[in-house]
């Protein structure tokens, strides 16, 4: 089978280590501000992925995708992949928000839960996360996909644990 | 910052739907073999995120994956969808070698735990699904994570319906 | 060491069957209403575990327990088990609610996040259940469990099947 | 309705704080073979549900109970609470086999999949819980739980955070 023209896609993308190294100083909710803001280059997973953070307040963050065949699983719908992604995304930095300059994260855990199929005829789709609980050595959160009408297509929970210096 | 030439990738693939429409006249195992004998192309996420099935057996099937810098998240490693999107497929396809022709089935939802990073350095990663419970209407599966030396970078679970024909 | 008199507990119950069996005929709020109301005898394993099912509302459904010292795990705190026993009740009673007369469901994965200990000194504790999505096959819900100011020990996620009449 | 005397329970327990005490300077593996040996008096919380610690090794640890009728729930089968204080148990203590005296661990997460129901016609069942990472900070383990034949009711898996002695 041909490839036809609109079934090939090229991306682009920076160092990811000067932001991540400029990240490391700045407090989550500047840092995140900072990339929905342009000032600093994304990571290169949402070109891979084609997603983008669109905003962030205290303990939220939303992220945004297009489903699109190049997601699509064997079984002709979008791969759990993205929905994975997104909410990984959403909940990691819905955390990220509630952190102060030079403490760190790492995610321990992400629970997914699948309850319809994305497709390319979904349009786009917008990924809530929230935190739960903010802790000192622990944070955990959860996040919704839905849909342009806010109907439900997949929903999380995740649990970070939180690295504060000395 | 310019992107360098490195920093360009171009995917190009084909039209799911035919793999997909002939995936549901044949029983999982073949069809899953007909992927890794490439008689039919594999599904679009595998170009995306780049992946690849590499073996099936009964209740087992194995990825593979190459973590690059295009993977990467905000903080200088791999992001956590990468795993999950593996751990999801290799845990799916284990449950799908078990299934007849015309059985289909739906992941219902995924529970991932990172153990370390994935980063550019980390050299190729083979992700392994098992399939723990094949029932009637539900399958349970488990997956690890790990690199040539067998290193654990994350595992995992997940639930799926099956629909069996009446 | 001696067991001093209040190092004693006996419990009584009633033969499980009848109520089940009733169950069965009753729309899932129904059901709940009448025990709730002592219509019919509550489950064995609200004695032995000494919990009660306190309100119902369409999707809702809020269990509450006082936490002592027979549930203490070896490492003197709550063990782990009764959080569980607590959510997985408040959210499968909160799926029970949407369901009528004859419809059945089982509880497919349970996720429970523990976020501080309960001991004897916590006090009465409410565990509110919510359904997230109620499907034709397939419900999710969500559930916090809570102290009487309102502050969180343990949060969770569940995943059942439904099985309709044909 | 009647309660026959079969339908009454007591149970006495024993103070669990010496235990808890001595606990902490112990090897987890010295601790738990102490309770499995009598030495010292069981927590409260296997009284109240009926289970008991059976055999422990480095990373691995089995619990055993007998389903009854005082674990009903209210659909008359055996609460979905036994799996999952079981499965915590196991799990729990496989991690606590690893850590030498001084070193703590609490449970962030507890993720179960439920198989088949569990009643008072089951008979014994074993709950084989196995560490998969131990690690400085953090640990994981997943467990089963079977019946003397070997049949599968239930699995799950779990996240420790470790509490080091600076």
């Amino acid at each position: 089978m041909e490839n036809t023209p609109e079934r090939t896609r090229t991306i682009t993308w920076d160092d990811p280590l000067p932001t991540a190294s400029a990240g490391r100083a700045m407090a989550g909710m500047d840092y995140l501000q900072a990339l929905i803001d342009g000032k600093m280059p994304g990571p290169p997973i949402m070109y891979t992925l084609g997603f983008s953070l669109t905003t962030v307040a205290e303990g939220r963050a939303t992220f945004t995708s297009e489903p699109a065949e190049y997601h699509y699983n064997p079984i002709a719908s979008v791969h759990g992949g993205l929905a994975a992604a997104l909410l990984d995304s959403a909940m990691g930095c819905a955390i990220h928000t509630t952190l102060a300059a030079g403490v760190g994260y790492t995610t321990l855990e992400l629970h997914i839960n699948f309850i319809r199929p994305l497709t390319a005829a979904t349009g786009q789709v917008f990924c809530h996360g929230e935190v739960i609980h903010a802790g000192r050595t622990m944070a955990t959160a959860q996040g919704k996909l839905v849909d342009a009408a806010g109907k439900l297509y997949a929903h999380g929970t995740t649990t970070c644990m939180i690295f504060r210096p000395e």
